[in-house]
């Protein structure tokens, strides 16, 4: 199972660490499904002049989480979202469900995605792979205010 | 899919960066279910001094994780863990089995929660969410004492 | 479910939190499967000289993923794999299925899993746990050229 390989690694780039920098990120979402954060978080590294380094967010909320999934094709954020259904279904006898069937079902879907993300920075932009995009998921049905903690450790210019 | 949406950023902070500092949690936990961490980590935070950056816990462990979950209502860690059982049930013919019958399903329950947790420590005190709490799942039936490496990287006071 | 617990914590090392070093690695895969990254993980510790602090590994792709898992027993793997074809079977009905059948459960697949990890160093050595080893998922069947982004931040000698 463990495959055979063939490593390369670039000569490294070394930077002082010198600042972090942290904001919060307010999302209204307007109920169960994807938000792009992408262009919002590479807004913050243009504006908080981040050089190198890494992002980090951290979502405050535990029915609602955070990914990095194909930017591309739409129907790949509504598959994800049948999976997560699939995996976390409504009708599966919870035993909380004080606070509507949707909501044990959003807390199990976050703890099977992501609460923080980590993305390097280098050259002063996101090292994102081509098809990479920062996604908040909502997990509720109705829409929600989101608070994301942005932080940005590393050189700034 | 993708949520028309309304963002809000606050005006960053910025601190410099200028230590790291590492310790040891030894947790004895007994048997499968969570054990909160949060007061714990928030005492480390607050003995530490740390003013702002972030904290990291990482288990040396693969059959037990991290989470960030609910901290209200019990009744969501029972479904947290029975959804964990539905995920990996002990009953699915696994070919690792030699270590008992829950080994094999608590590597699987490793793999879809976390090994590490960043949390940001923001004007002296951890950024959670009002209802987020810290917690370890031990996934073995028995009782484990469970390592885990605490780091905070940011400034102090 | 919240099990008691006894914790104990050692006295903290302090370091300053001077250096950031970045590099890219690019491995190549099989197909489908796990490889072990930790050997090559622990080289750039020990070429880097780093002594404290973390390194974090972020995946650019989003039909592979990382995780941390026994390194012991090769069956572990095997079960592994099984659990996540399981977790995302090719014949589930996807709607995205232009890239083929094992396209759509491989974004699923790293959705359950991580896209970026971080592990703690400590005394000039990965605080990976006995049996811990890094691994890189390939989710797709073909064999693929995949950039992980290396970073190292602490103290280095």
């Amino acid at each position: 199972m463990t495959s055979t390989k063939s490593l390369s690694r670039t000569a490294p780039s070394t930077v002082n660490a010198t600042t972090i920098v942290s904001s919060l990120l307010t999302v209204q979402t307007s109920g169960r499904g994807f938000t792009d954060l992408t262009s919002e978080i590479a807004k913050f590294v243009k504006e908080m002049r981040a050089r190198e380094g890494a992002v980090t967010l951290f979502i405050r909320h535990t029915s609602a989480s955070l990914t990095i999934q194909e930017n591309a094709d739409p129907s790949v954020l509504r598959d994800l979202t049948t999976a997560l259904d699939r995996l976390a279904p409504e009708n599966a006898g919870w035993s909380h469900d004080t606070e509507g069937p949707d909501d044990m079902p959003a807390h199990v879907k976050t703890m099977l995605t992501a609460t923080s993300l980590h993305i390097p920075v280098l050259r002063s932009e996101l090292a994102l792979g081509t098809w990479q995009a920062i996604y908040l998921i909502e997990h509720r049905v109705r829409q929600h205010s989101r608070e994301i903690v942005l932080q940005f450790a590393g050189e700034t210019s």
